[in-house]
């Protein structure tokens, strides 16, 4: 049995190079240069201990425009029925809870929630998501407010925008529609959003109070309360299920893993660092993809029976589609079809729901700020 | 293929009895009736969305209370040598760079850190604790102050003693030992401690900062930066590593899964909930075990060749100790020989690189105090 002392192999340590690789997957867990060639300034840096800020950038599967065919790997599926998860028909449902609500507050105290969306630019793909959101807000009867911005704004000139919205009592909500300009900060520019505003849910106390038991989030991230909205509105059981959550992002990975654990299922975050992705799908009960990579999923990567929510949106070429391209999610739907025993679709699936969670924030926000229960 | 429409089933639904089991383990997903009997207020409220608040009730092991014999089932390792990874001399390390860094302070700036302790009534477990922490302060030249307070206190008398700490230049972090008695509100009086000075980072805005990447917390509960440390300083790479993490606690679970995700590793959290513990353990390239349950991890829960840090110090009746029991871990020490290539023992461990986190959180705070580069 050998005790570590530094003090002893230092020496032996001190002729080797310093080599750190990115992403050194070799079978050895022991590489004592890492820490013992570290100055000690590298190692009273803050990423010593938090880690390095690395981007997640997966590998796009071979064959990511076109769906694959099926292959002999995939478990044909002879018995099962799946149950395709209509996100449109649950979405419709959450909207006309909310629009009840919304009708309610505006008999009973005068007042409606209020939306603001903040555009920076004139990308086409955030002009539609907004047209979206405002189009979903008249539908149930939030007043939603716009601020459009030129491209070429200044990072004060976003901060005044959101400070107005701040300020302004008939608005619940804001939300600055991503990606901004590369010039500008975003997270200089979202943690000025008011707390209470918060509809994102994006703020770091909220995500602290998401991820301690026993405390409550002013906000949730829509997309991961979308994926529980469809997991507990189908009936899925999570409490002791084994939950492979792919993905790791702010807005739907992290947040998705924190409130899945609030329900006491055992979460497994796969993420673009992980060695076998699909070894660890493959034991899962649920699986929520939210990687953003068409097709990575195969049928292959999932357990018979399991569950599949797919958060993916990806746009691929379609030259058969009247714009080229058309939204596909991270899983192979056919291959999927033969295995899981429900799955979303995309779209039709996360989408919607999404949206609609993002009009029950605004509503929560509002009924808080005019003292209403929630 | 079926497509859920609620309006359908509805109706098949309402004479079903509302069974709601708190851990149903039967192998069915669907339990249709779990969401559509629930109330409309049942629906709206935060435990619907954010799960129900449980306690982690974990079944003690039949033996629990003597390590239990090697059974045939484990792979006995003729091969590996494991390493016993010293955490008394890690943390002598760690404390000796503390000590350095507080005399450099002193001579420079005239100045300590300084820790203060609160400590409400006389339980003896808390006693020693609390010795262990000023004394490991005074070695290193941290100065500590104590507030010891009668087991009659009130809530207020608590919340004036961390107020005034808050207030004093000079105290740099402030501790209120756990457990408080029975009739204080935990989460009350710790959410009194100034942000600034939460050197165990149990703040909400902490644990947001420290899930987020890309942020940084103030403060990093020591039990997970000890586990880090253990980790970091024996040479063991994270990066894409799988690794169990058994327990979910704000002190040790939580933010050690957290972090360990911060470093690129996959996460699995298991917890008193997981159905199959042992399996997704078994996975694990790396184990860190925070349970509180002695003997819970047999060594046949463990890959051969994996990494072990036991968190757990659970007492066990020993009639042959002086004080009638001693301090265990949560994995089978023996046992654990025999497949892991390494493992931190108990005691002797995870636990004076804790409290020698503990005196770098103060130490880091007092640098921010002082606008010394941390």
């Amino acid at each position: 049995m050998r005790t570590l002392v530094f003090s002893r192999i230092k020496k032996q340590l001190a002729e080797k190079p310093r080599v750190i690789l990115p992403q050194s997957l070799g079978s050895l867990f022991f590489h004592y240069y890492h820490y013992h060639n570290l100055t000690n300034r590298e190692k009273k840096s803050s990423h010593y201990i938090l880690g390095p800020d690395l981007p997640d950038v997966w590998r796009q599967p071979h064959n990511s425009v076109h769906p694959p065919r099926l292959t002999s790997k995939v478990e044909v599926n002879h018995e099962l029925i799946p149950t395709i998860i209509d996100g449109k028909s649950i979405a419709e449902e959450i909207r006309s809870e909310v629009a009840e609500e919304v009708c309610q507050m505006r008999d009973t105290k005068m007042k409606v929630p209020g939306l603001a969306v903040i555009l920076v630019g004139q990308r086409r793909d955030s002009q539609s998501y907004v047209r979206f959101k405002t189009k979903a807000c008249q539908e149930v009867g939030i007043r939603s407010l716009m601020a459009e911005l030129p491209e070429d704004s200044t990072e004060d000139d976003v901060v005044n925008a959101v400070s107005s919205f701040n300020e302004d009592p008939s608005v619940h909500g804001i939300l600055v529609q991503l990606p901004l300009p590369q010039h500008m900060d975003e997270e200089k520019i979202l943690s000025t959003i008011s707390l209470e505003k918060d509809v994102d849910g994006f703020h770091p106390l909220n995500v602290g109070n998401l991820a301690l038991r026993g405390r409550e989030p002013l906000f949730i991230p829509c997309a991961a309360k979308a994926c529980l909205e469809l997991l507990l509105r189908s009936g899925v059981e999570l409490m002791g299920k084994h939950v492979a959550v792919i993905g790791r992002s702010r807005v739907v990975g992290l947040p998705t893993s924190l409130l899945l654990q609030r329900h006491h299922a055992t979460v497994s975050t796969v993420h673009a660092f992980t060695r076998n992705p699909e070894d660890i799908t493959r034991e899962a009960d649920i699986v929520v993809s939210a990687a953003g990579v068409a097709n990575l999923v195969r049928g292959s990567w999932l357990k018979r029976g399991s569950v599949v929510i797919d958060v993916g949106t990806n746009p691929v070429e379609d030259p058969d589609n009247e714009h080229g391209y058309r939204l596909t999610g991270d899983v192979c739907f056919e291959e999927a079809l033969q295995v899981a025993s429900a799955i979303s679709p995309v779209p039709g699936g996360v989408g919607p729901v999404t949206v609609a969670m993002l009009l029950c924030n605004t509503l929560d926000s509002a009924k808080r700020a005019y003292r209403l229960s929630c």
